[in-house]
């Protein structure tokens, strides 16, 4: 262990605009990200809490063009299901919303929670079993947040068949989808939430 | 919309160390924290992405003594009923481990998800119900961030029933418990997770 860090006013206000400024990111530019910087992203990742230490998390990039065709079929099917659910007004706004990058993003990742796994013994799951998807959505949200420090849009896409993703990108039947990220330079940045500026939800911040 | 920031090399190796020296405390000290200090913290943890931006966490923060004794009390009977999992030398060892600062911490939230709520009108969740869960996950991810980058630790307690909290704190029925937080000025600073060092887990990192 080496001495234990402080952080001073000016990084606690640094971090407090990185946290304004996370969003959601569904407009990217298609250059590539640097390996390095995506290794290192995904090395802060690691250290996410996880119940018991069992670090769930399973990450699978998607580079191959049939499997992310796939993955734009399975979101077009579920976004049409979805818009069918809104009428009128409501069903026009939802249809001119851009939900996802999946065409432009660089780099995507399908992020899955291992229920096969031995890690942890069981640890702190008994009573909540679902801590073990938790840590993977922690695991998201760090990577999210260290993303955005490095200049680096994240936008993660829930409007998909989580069995269809398993079988795109053949995960084992133990593997649980979390979340579809597209990663990758934003094409613009704001401190307000796409869908705030779009009307849909005006939430209380 | 005020002007994007940008984040230099010397907060983003200082996020790294944040990052690193997150983990989850288990010993806290008893002094109390500042209120403007808590509030400051809530207030960026309502900076977390939520689907839909549906913002369904709900944080009760318990002051009342018989409240956090009947808390006590449920750990108490899930940890033991936990413990008879495992036998031998595991189980020894499991007796041995610190797992919660339920006594300690000045500070307790239980942080539920509302699925009642009617914000964000069900967008991104048709399909993945559970991102509503997640969004809370991300706020006290973020929360837990925030606090440590303020010298202030969090211990996440899921050894716990769910339904025993929701009555203790009287939520209502359509509150889930996601997450029991102590919170509070850590005794001693880690960036080994407590788990590693005990030898419950080696883990990956």
């Amino acid at each position: 262990m080496s001495a234990a860090p402080s952080f001073d006013e000016a990084f606690t206000a640094k971090l407090g605009e990185l946290l304004a400024w996370r969003r959601d990111v569904r407009r990217f530019r298609t250059d590539t990200l640097p390996e390095a910087l995506l290794e290192e992203l995904l090395a802060l990742m690691q250290l996410s809490p996880s119940v018991g230490h069992s670090q769930p998390w399973r990450w699978v990039r998607l580079r191959d063009l049939e499997q992310r065709a796939a993955v734009q079929a399975s979101f077009a099917a579920c976004n049409a299901a979805a818009l069918a659910d809104y009428e009128g007004e409501q069903a026009r706004l939802y249809a001119s919303l851009k939900l996802e990058g999946l065409r432009e993003a660089p780099e995507q990742f399908a992020v899955f929670c291992d229920h096969g796994t031995g890690q942890g013994h069981g640890l702190g799951r008994r009573t909540m079993p679902e801590m073990l998807d938790y840590s993977v959505v922690a695991a998201i949200t760090q990577f999210w947040l260290a993303a955005r420090a490095h200049g680096v849009g994240v936008g993660w896409v829930s409007i998909l068949d989580p069995d269809a993703m398993r079988r795109i990108v053949e995960a084992p039947p133990e593997w649980k989808l979390v979340g579809y990220l597209c990663v990758g330079f934003p094409v613009e940045e704001h401190d307000v939430p796409e869908l705030v500026r779009a009307g849909w939800e005006k939430g209380r911040s």
